[in-house]
């Protein structure tokens, strides 16, 4: 087998067997493919696809060409989500202690912010204290004690991908249903969770605008994890406007305590549940998704989540007291509010560039490198639908650096759209995908 | 200018202005751009296209990566002709001294021969003591005392696609028909000349099967040639089958001197001379085509071409008495026939296979390193359109090492269809596209 074969076989739109597959991605991964190879096959599958079973095939050996964490000493069922990202996308740091406190075990391995959205292991890590960086069995050691973890990828898990990624980064060729899929996957699976749930965001903050691109990625993720045996939900959310109130890092673990309180905004809250509730019924803990929704809200008022979330954080090295005191979390200097110039009905936002806004301000990162100011963030008054006064304040910016405040103000005012007449009401969850 | 967002725009079938092109180009060429974001870029080039305007732009930075030969203190006009490749294919041996005897400069900078194609370097080489690799100061001087000269791409000339083609060749890039151009077309303009004649070869030994896909890459290098200025036509002709009697090296040099002799088969003679005839006619030497041709013809009959070809051998330090005595060129030890084993008419060969038949005997190469038998060859005896009787020789193998002379004459015998009805007669010279 010859890599330039291979290349030229997807360029020319063929079907890789599953051996094709293993020899391009574990020859990649061992250093006996070379870059330049792997940028054309890359760019080949980007633009002329990868069927199902080609796709089952790359998630599984990226998935092998590392460890896979075997928890089968832990008795209760092992359940995660993934969140496709958006902006004031938090629900991570709200479901894992209302499911581990409902039961589950939730090993949450997750990523870093880039461009214009949030990564929760940079939110974690606004938590004076808080390590992601743990080994593998240190990891298991806080899943065995609290039922959660929340880390980082490490070098073992997925080593493939980490390789593609970065090359796909540098080649343009991430924005690929196949391969996001792929990459996803490998490291979900690699958990060694029985059933996923998936957030896919679709609209102005998601990486997917279109809700027919969305559908289409949402589709993929579940086959495929189908195919590996697990059991797997896609919800299709609506991401044309940030989640919850606030964006940023302290400021978004702030709000998850406020969920955890019984007390912050209904979308955040709403979602949560929802999710939670999947991963309640996925992983066999209620008999229905109902019962999970019972489940999950219990597991908020009772409180048990709010200590679920600190157990964790005392495990993970981190200052706990934040939960009942979140004013011990890094805090800006100085807020500006940005007031709305004209009357009528808020029928839309940019959220990409609310995002865009926030790593301006040193709220994320343009290249991975990036220093990121956890202390950062942006408050939102007004949701779509809202009426909307004249000089009314749209969003508060809280900051630290003033170096670049005026171009992110701008930047904030255009995102929002003003008109005359009401937009209709839009779903927050608008589609459900289930495997099977 | 970053490279991965003009990646990315070639992906997105966005057209490049020359500035980005030149950004790639030179940047690849100079090492500032690696060689995993070239090769992603020439796979979504492969399969975006590139528009007529980006073509120039390639072709001309290509070029200018390099070093273009000033003949300006030569006063005849300079012409060069190019052909795709074939079986068969040795035009040039007999253009050029035609049409430097007829007073036009002929700066012919040729290739080698890969997979199934000869090349006219290798078949130079078949001359004891000919030297392709002359300094671009020798070449100039062969140029000034005979009118032709016959060398390889220096390191001087075209760097850029030098480097290109390397990468296209190991990721599967070769066979588009703009990257093609840019590459034929920054080679011979670097030659300094005023006018072009190609031979776009099309049918079952030529690169580009499809009359269609000939036609294509005919237009686009005739328009490339006349937007930098230059006269260009190009000749779509026939390469179902091998042109004249013999491939090999040797043989096909022995072939030449017979057309030069005004002997030889009348395929190989007709198309040289109409090929000449462009060539005088595009260098201004004759007012008309058909000029040309009679001048092209009394080139040969009175015996002036053929001196010139000696007198070229001799500047470039090859032993000119091939010419008169051509047995003293290497020759094969033994032979072998192929005889048909059915009778009707021939209607087709499989003429890429030939070729490949004679690699296999050592007549070519399978890689660039791969070592040449000069003295190998296959002739042919039957054409297309031919009564074949049952037993009769299709083909004579000549060859020195038996080692894969089975497996050769079995894929010999197969390349030749014989049917009980006589095919359609079908023209050598197929189109005529001519610039401006």
């Amino acid at each position: 087998m010859r890599a330039v074969d291979l290349i030229r076989k997807k360029r020319d739109s063929g079907e890789h067997s599953r051996d094709e597959i293993d020899f391009l991605i574990s020859g990649y991964t061992r250093g006996n493919i070379p870059d330049y190879q792997m940028s054309a096959w890359l760019m080949a599958a980007w633009l002329q696809g990868l069927t199902r079973s080609e796709l089952a095939a790359l998630t599984e050996v990226m998935l092998c060409s590392g460890e896979i964490l075997n928890l089968a000493d832990l008795r209760p069922r092992k359940v995660d989500k993934h969140s496709t990202g958006g902006v004031g996308d938090k629900t991570s740091l709200i479901l894992a202690p209302i499911v581990a406190a409902g039961g589950l075990i939730v090993p949450m391995i997750s990523g870093r912010g880039l461009g214009h959205t949030g990564g929760t292991l940079d939110k974690l890590e606004a938590i004076p204290g808080f390590n992601v960086n743990l080994s593998l069995l240190d990891f298991r050691r806080v899943l065995r004690e609290c039922g959660m973890g929340l880390i980082g990828q490490t070098a073992e898990i997925a080593p493939a991908d980490k390789k593609i990624y970065a090359l796909r980064d540098a080649t343009s060729t991430v924005e690929s249903i196949g391969l996001i899929c792929a990459s996803i996957m490998s490291k979900k699976l690699a958990e060694g969770i029985d059933a996923l749930v998936l957030d896919v965001k679709t609209g102005s903050g998601a990486f997917m605008k279109s809700e027919e691109d969305s559908v289409r990625l949402a589709e993929v993720m579940v086959e495929t994890g189908e195919r590996m045996g697990k059991r797997v939900v896609a919800l299709i959310t609506d991401m044309n406007q940030p989640l919850g109130c606030w964006a940023g890092h302290s400021v978004e673990v702030a709000e998850c305590i406020e969920i955890l309180n019984d007390r912050g905004p209904a979308d955040l809250r709403d979602l949560s549940i929802e999710l939670a509730a999947w991963m309640f019924f996925l992983g066999d803990r209620t008999r229905s998704v109902d019962d999970g929704r019972l489940l999950a809200e219990s597991m908020i008022v009772s409180g048990q989540a709010k200590e679920k979330l600190k157990q964790c954080i005392h495990l993970q090295g981190g200052d706990e007291k934040i939960v009942d005191q979140p004013e011990f979390l890094p805090a800006a200097n100085s807020r500006e509010h940005v007031l709305s110039s004209s009357a009528g009905f808020l029928t839309a936002t940019d959220c990409q560039q609310l995002g865009v806004a926030l790593a301006m301000l040193g709220g994320g990162r343009e290249r991975k490198e990036d220093f990121i100011d956890h202390a950062v963030g942006l408050e939102f008054h007004a949701r779509i639908g809202d009426r909307i006064e004249n000089g009314q304040p749209l969003a508060t910016i809280h900051y630290n650096s003033a170096a670049k405040l005026a171009e992110a103000k701008a930047l904030i005012a255009s995102s929002y759209q003003i008109s005359e007449s009401a937009p209709d009401e839009a779903p927050l969850l608008i589609h459900r995908i289930i495997g099977g």
